[in-house]
């Protein structure tokens, strides 16, 4: 594995500075971010908070649908009040269709792929449409500020939607 | 929402040193992270990697079930070949059972919640379930290189399993 002995080597230089091993489990500013997989994210140094401040879940796309247990599990046991809806521009999700990559599996892979890959081709709509997924399921608190945003690749700006 | 002006003003601050503008969508280290939403995990930080290197999924627990998706994404279309998975000490994933969290949901939301919740009581066997997951799945390539690891929240330390 390439990465391996990197890793290794900045999980060491971590350690050597590490000073954030009294953090309780519970998230001190009870929130919770849903956003993308995508690598030029890194979302606590975008938003600005520490280790041990809030939840972070992300898949391709920050797409709700796969996000709904961890939020139960948030807000259920571990005492998050708010939770944050964030895709990106430049995003992979607006590259492709899910029946493009059903073919590209079966080619390459000679599996008959029946996922859903969650893709979308309007960015803003599709923060809109997660934010809807959650404050409608039956398993997200009632009346949970939820608010959406769109991180800009190019620029580290998060602009937040009404 | 609480943090609302705090998470405007971190990333204010964080777009006025913003200097990984050019940044290509396929991450630079062609690997993919799976790990736990866990407040006290900045994964980025703990592996010492970059704006733009590598694809970070996150879920309760880490869990491989909701990011094989994610995972065929990361592959097909932006070209990751191996994939690491990092569960950690004191994790929320082993303190109730589904039933327990079943029953909360009921009693607090008044839904009769059939959702798994993807709990476990063994951390190591957690990770090496997840690795074998993603490694039997038809949607995940042959042969990708899979590293399981535990990153200990008290010390910062990430302990590969062999």
């Amino acid at each position: 594995m390439p990465n391996f002995d990197d890793f290794v080597a900045g999980n060491e230089e971590f350690v050597a500075t590490f000073k954030d091993g009294d953090k309780p489990m519970p998230p001190a500013r009870k929130a919770l971010l849903v956003t993308c997989m995508d690598a030029r994210i890194h979302p606590e140094k975008a938003l600005g908070v520490d280790i041990g401040d809030i939840h972070v879940v992300r898949n391709a796309g920050g797409r709700a649908v796969d996000a709904v247990r961890s939020v139960t599990i948030s807000q259920q046991l571990l005492g998050t009040t708010e939770i944050f809806v964030v895709h990106h521009t430049d995003c992979g999700m607006l590259t492709f269709s899910t029946p493009q990559l059903q073919g590209i599996v079966k080619d390459r892979l000679g599996h008959d792929d029946a996922t859903h890959y969650h893709e979308f081709s309007d960015l803003e709509k599709s923060v809109r449409d997660d934010v809807a997924l959650l404050k409608a399921s039956p398993v997200v608190r009632p009346g949970t500020p939820i608010r959406g945003g769109i991180y800009d690749v190019r620029t580290g700006k998060i602009s937040w939607l009404d």
